[in-house]
């Protein structure tokens, strides 16, 4: 069956008809703000070069691992859905046949965000107006195919289109930055800006990581065999990337543990993982002195600094083996935040003028560490609700737990991390009205004043995201 | 006083009247479907022997630790509940007065499932109208102990006016399955199957474990006294039980534990437990290996695994030392699944023809681990919200939790897991409606259509249990 | 902009008109019963002495750690609030220039509940009509401070107009509750009891330990050197307490540890712990001796035991090292019960006329730990949602998540633990809304009938608390 595709106005609000009208007067003050992108994963180069996007299956299903993982978890081979293998193995090339798989299967995204997002895609970017089904699956293809390769649907016009205001992109330090140079050199007015991502050569566990140090200094010209050469050669970058239009930098460590060593320790220690063959212990020990080390540098450089622990990478090593990373196989796991932080907060958590921003992966912590956290040392504020908890009911409850104890100036609007360029505006939205959702309950239980909802709509849709991430 | 005792028909639905009028309408379509019922704890000899269950107090009191736990907690002491003693010290034997106690503090039940599934008992099976007190516990003794005496009370009728496609009790390996045969033999067309559950045979510390092995090899004539011979007898008897209806297996261990040691680790293991004094860190080893063995005979017989960790059994020794297992003294505990099941699922996790069915007691994994593992791994699927948790908050928080990250279907409806056979249709109508109140949510959100809902209240509450328990 | 300051009557109530009028009805007939404070820290001497309190900040900011820790976590120096140093470095003097810090920072409140516990005090008790923000902070200051100089605001006049019955106090057993002796002798009719606080004389790493047993030793003529002195002098304060009125023990450790050694070796540990130099795992094991120790005393005195484990007190040691404790740096963690709780209860859990009341800063407890073991222990209670989660949707979560398992009759209604005196009133008052709201959801959704629900909030507000502290 065929059924309509309609994005309902009043769509995540309420039912109640007076909270349902607040919340729909608070969203219309913000619905057309600006988006402030200042974490995510686009890919630099579409900016700068400019080219079509690629086929339906290639845009929307390939690099989006939150559908593949879905449709993999009810027994569709990866290969089928043309996921490249590491050893070349081959898989499916068909864009059609992949795009067949998907629309088959649609109905396994019912309740979740991601259906939510393709489907304002579907209708916002590309016009559609029936839901995608096996039956419609070829109209489709068609349709979104065709649009790709008109100007309009080019990422500099798209980016447009979508009033970002700013977005920032992820780079390892190692990267020469080459396509944001190119943007900046084009002419053009988007503002597309880097995000310094340490952790290929902060991490020892990293793939690589003793090269990488060799290529750090090479590329630094300094001595990343002595641990002030390597400071100096982090320092190099951070100020490199600074200079390249970076506010942010950006943490994914395994757990949330930091250290505060003497000097001594701190410089015998890396000697020892600099080399390569450091035990699990010293690994964990080093990642979590240098977050130590890289929040001083921010009280130096004024970059602000993002941490996200928790996430158990790669859980699933048959897939990790056959198709390598960022395959939908990374898994949160509880995560300490009140003994793991300790050590940096004792160092530099009564700085005002530094601002971390800390992400979970375990809501449990919202109420019971991170908010009082956050609620009183003045280094520390709260991204949004993130990864699997992007989405209504994780906003929710994100809010529920998080404002008592923190209010609302100590977490930093929303984010959308994706490297799913389409779904942004999608994303954003959702944000904007859960956000409003939860200050029409405010308002609607007289806990607030709608005209203070009103200045709370704009600062979580806009300002506080500005502001934190110093755009 | 004495109140009406009154069963409204929108009981558990939402008080907004949009959200409220789709929630009736998505229940309409589902509330007179067929009880499947896969995972539970009936006495298969009511079927078989078809005799007229107990007075009120045997049948509704004794048995249900639910209640018992409740009026224990409240200073009342269960021998006064008429709790048999192990080591036969009297207790009250008139059940008159025991029911009367239920009756006398009937209050404590108010907010709980246990006063939802009584009432709906006392209402729809015994026809009662006013709500059980002190001043009612004669009538409600009088009507309840004589209709139980008709022939349209005794356990078959009830099966067949409950309309019970098929429900599974649980059985060990030891057991002969002497009813099932008697219902098979009988001619009754009522289906009543068993499931398989080892872990008398599988788990160290199970009481008896060494000389349950002796009667494992006797009655499958394998030599248990082997680590071959004892998989051998593994197999005879899940052999057996699939002969005899089983379509299940059933694995309750303290914690989620797996291993997958090689074939010579795992021997010398068995060895050293199957000798009956091994350490706790072996038992637990092996428990965790054994999980991984179940899974592998799954793949090769088809048995679908259900595994249900994390709880202190028996906490309150005294209770324990006096009356034994199952007295309402099993206490939840945190439960870690990502690393605990890493073993298993890397052995066996992407095989798209097993299915294992996860329970918890932590909540804190429905979002954190189970809906993030579930919406991967093509082997997993979640089992519905389980012990304290099946009730309408717990239910609300499961799919507010789940559906996010792991969609519908990879749910596998709902189970009752109860020995309170009478309770059965009251705790389906509790879960059909709670579903309904889900669905009608994002109805009412326009997160989902109409049409959509009515496809998924119908596999939430028949298709998705039938499909994943292969019934 | 000047904001008018409206406490609106419906306020925190559902904004579905069904269920908001159930709650309307059921809070009309509870909104005005009498305080009961079993649990708080307000200062004996304010009733003792009967003077008036201190200007505006001296009332309102300084001792209040919620509203600084807000202001400190947004950059505002403690030394600018007049919060006092240890070391006697100068801070801030001037009330009014503290009063305009909050004024100007108003903002950062909202959405907590300390915003909705000031206005009610600057409503309810000061009469102001206009919200506090920079243009009206001096009104407010003039207003309060003005009134704080009348008679009616003296401490015992606003004990009887907030309709207080009884307050607990805390107190030290090296306290000689002088200013309970001069309320006693004063012949005011006001009820001010204190509670046995004993940290101080069993915990091993409480700041002067030793000392304080020799102190304790001064004070009871008991010779706290030897195991049966120390716990004879424990034996003498509490019968002291209970003279002065106290029903009740307070426990504030950091985990939940509980143990219950055999006399020898209780003994043997307290010699160590007693000389001061014992281990971090020592005074741990100490600890939770002493709770089973403290418990089977309550077991022959009857005073109610309060046990409230999860806080890594002094998170933030450079504040702890300049200002000292109390500061807003005492950060939750993670906390277990089940395993904890095991031996103090298999010791003493099974006793009907033992209460013991169990807070938890750790939410996740609620429905996997506390809910199970007060529904089944008869001599467990659980206390109110606490600290951070006295709140609205603290409230709210701890219903949802502890009705179903341990009903309302295990909860022991609220108390608003609290030092500042003035927002005594506005806490009950939204304990009470909140527990409304929540039997309002219960009757709305057909899971109650109305005229229980009426008697529950009676018990919710008043009763609960009266019994299970005796009062």
């Amino acid at each position: 069956m065929t059924r309509p595709l309609i994005l309902h106005p009043d769509r995540l609000f309420p039912a109640d008809k007076v909270s349902r009208e607040i919340a729909r007067n608070l969203y219309e003050s913000v619905k057309d703000l600006p988006i402030i992108s200042p974490h995510g994963h686009t890919d630099p180069s579409w900016f700068a070069d400019n080219k079509p996007f690629g086929n339906p299956a290639n845009l929307l299903i390939r690099p989006d691992h939150y559908v593949f993982r879905m449709l993999y978890s009810q027994g569709i081979a990866l290969e089928r859905l043309g996921i490249r293998t590491k050893d070349g193995t081959e898989v499916e090339q068909d864009p059609r046949k992949i795009w067949q798989l998907l629309a088959d299967n649609y109905h396994l995204f019912r309740g979740t965000p991601s259906r939510t997002w393709l489907d304002t895609v579907f209708h916002d970017v590309f016009g559609l107006d029936v839901q995608l089904s096996s039956e419609t699956a070829e109209l489709y293809y068609e349709r979104i195919d065709s649009e790709l390769k008109k100007p309009e649907f080019l990422p500099r016009a798209l980016f447009e289109r979508f009033n970002i205001e700013v977005i920032a992109t992820t780079e390892s330090p190692l990267d020469d930055l080459r396509h944001h140079q190119t943007i900046l050199d084009s002419g053009w007015k988007g503002r597309v800006i880097t995000a310094f991502r340490p952790d290929p050569v902060l991490d020892p566990d990293f793939e690589g990581f003793v090269d990488n140090l060799a290529q750090l200094a090479e590329i630094t010209g300094e001595d990343t065999s002595t641990w002030a050469g390597y400071l100096a050669a982090l320092r190099n970058r951070r100020e490199f990337f600074k200079q390249m239009g970076a506010t942010s930098t950006d943490h994914g460590h395994p757990t949330a543990t930091t250290a505060n060593l003497s000097a001594a320790e701190a410089e015998a220690l890396f000697l020892k993982v600099s080399r390569g063959n450091c035990s699990a212990a010293d690994a964990e020990l080093f990642r979590g002195q240098m977050l130590t080390e890289m929040a001083r540098m921010s009280i130096e450089d004024g970059l602000v600094m993002q941490i996200h622990p928790g996430s158990f990478r790669n859980h699933n090593k048959v897939v990790f083996e056959r198709f390598g990373r960022d395959k939908g196989c990374d898994i949160p796991s509880q995560t300490d935040y009140v003994h793991a932080l300790q050590p940096l907060l004792e160092a530099v958590g009564n700085e005002p003028d530094l601002t971390i921003i800390l992400f979970t992966l375990d809501e449990t912590s919202y109420s019971r560490e991170l908010a009082p956290l956050a609620g009183h040392y003045p280094a520390l504020k709260l991204g949004p609700s993130w990864w699997f908890h992007d989405s209504p009911e994780g906003m929710r409850r994100f809010r529920e737990q998080v404002t008592e104890t923190a209010g609302f100036y100590n977490t930093v609007g929303f984010n959308d991390d994706t490297r799913a360029f389409l779904s942004i505006p999608a994303r954003h939205d959702v944000a904007r009205r859960m956000d409003c959702v939860w200050l029409a309950q405010l308002v609607s239980d007289h806990r607030l004043q709608e005209d203070e909802a009103l200045e709370l709509a704009a600062d979580l849709a806009y300002n506080l995201a500005k502001k934190a991430y110093k755009l």
